[in-house]
């Protein structure tokens, strides 16, 4: 058999969702509250200090999960997390003079934005193309509660691309636990060499590595912004600036 | 408001699927073996043999899941609990002479052959026309696999339909128990009332009545043979022949 007629070994290709298919900073800053007036904010400034809030918000949550796998607690309700950590942030006196801003309106709503996320601009036709070939199934594979991975499905204009959503309240335990690995690979019935995680996470790939699936890493700026890019380059199958070239990478696999 | 602008009730509807909306009976009969010859048998008489056999595999399926439920035994892959009953089955006196012809391969296909299953004709236009209406959120919640629900939603070409498949592996219960009605209404994040259950067999809509959802009953000539169907008429929202009036009954729920 010549390479080009054997059957491609990947049957399924999970994706972590929200980061590696979607852009969650530019889906939240414009449900931030103004910044309190200060003469010697350029509005560059501003815009940082909105970031860099977003992207603080975002690794608190990172690190809450950790937190409660080292300590053995059950997986929790993102919304609860989401709304914990903020708390937590605003009590820092970095935002000291912002946080009053942040009325209980404000926190609702910016809890309910991570319900409604834009995709990054290669995802929309590199899923589409992909799950419409007979050899491969998609699935979203990650940490959150079903109700908000189907209400970005809806809003990322995703609907019919997966077959599956695995959240981390249906696994019961959270990503990058290797029993989530696990319980993904049983419920599927699959061989893990048969399934690639897409993620722009190097945790989430380092997870996959240990039961022995295949490894694809997507580069995002929101993401990863504490690693060392050069390690994860050579510790994944791929590495990718954005999925254009995923389906060429996951059919050479 | 006029009844006309009120906002739908329902936003998610779930299916069962091997009977409901899948023609299982049409589907396993080609991998039946040929029946012993006997010169009595007429043609007729030879495919209602085997329609019984069929119909009887699948009522002693019935009763293996609702013989576990109340001997709190946990869910069992389907595979085995229909390679079981199908061993069973070929021991009765009735298929003495039948059973040799059940060979090992035969007896394989016929497993396999359940995560192969057609739709019934009016399936596929109601259930596209479903999902795509915005205001619905189309489920799959049946007892079998995980596996089983992605090979029978591929075979019968549902793919992009349902948003998620509900197996009783994922639920960890039988339907109809409570506690597997009560686990998707917190997945879904919704009130009873919000949910329709869709099923030809009365028990899977008694379940769902128990928990407050609302239910429609699909008659179906394969399912349900002991049951008083005018009882049945009068115990749900609504009693159809076939599907092809559910986005109407649905929309006046």
């Amino acid at each position: 058999m010549t390479p080009s007629t054997k059957p491609p070994k990947i049957r399924a290709i999970l994706f972590d969702f929200m980061g590696t298919c979607l852009n969650w900073h530019a889906s939240l800053l414009p449900h931030l509250p103004p910044l309190p007036s200060h003469p010697s904010y350029p509005p560059s400034l501003a815009s940082k200090i909105q970031s860099d809030f977003l992207l603080q918000w975002r690794q608190s949550y990172f690190n809450t999960n950790t937190l409660r796998i080292s300590h053995n607690l059950p997986v929790e309700n993102i919304d609860l997390t989401h709304l914990s950590t903020l708390e937590t942030l605003l009590l820092t006196p970095a935002y000291s003079s912002w946080s009053p801003s942040f009325t209980p309106p404000i926190k609702d709503s910016l809890i309910q934005a991570w319900h409604h996320q834009i995709p990054w601009p290669d995802v929309l036709p590199t899923l589409k193309s992909l799950s419409e070939e007979e050899n491969y199934e998609l699935f979203v594979h990650a940490n959150g509660s079903t109700r908000l991975q189907l209400d970005l499905v809806k809003a990322a204009g995703l609907k019919g691309v997966f077959e599956m959503l695995f959240s981390s309240q249906l696994v019961g335990v959270y990503k990058p636990e290797r029993e989530s690995y696990e319980w993904v690979l049983r419920v599927l019935g699959l061989q893990p060499e048969e399934c690639v995680m897409v993620a722009a996470h190097t945790s989430d790939l380092k997870g996959a590595r240990q039961v022995g699936m295949r490894t694809v890493y997507v580069r995002r700026w929101t993401d990863d912004i504490h690693d060392n890019q050069e390690v994860i380059r050579r510790e994944n199958d791929a590495y990718l600036e954005n999925m254009r070239d995923l389906e060429k990478v996951i059919r050479e696999l």
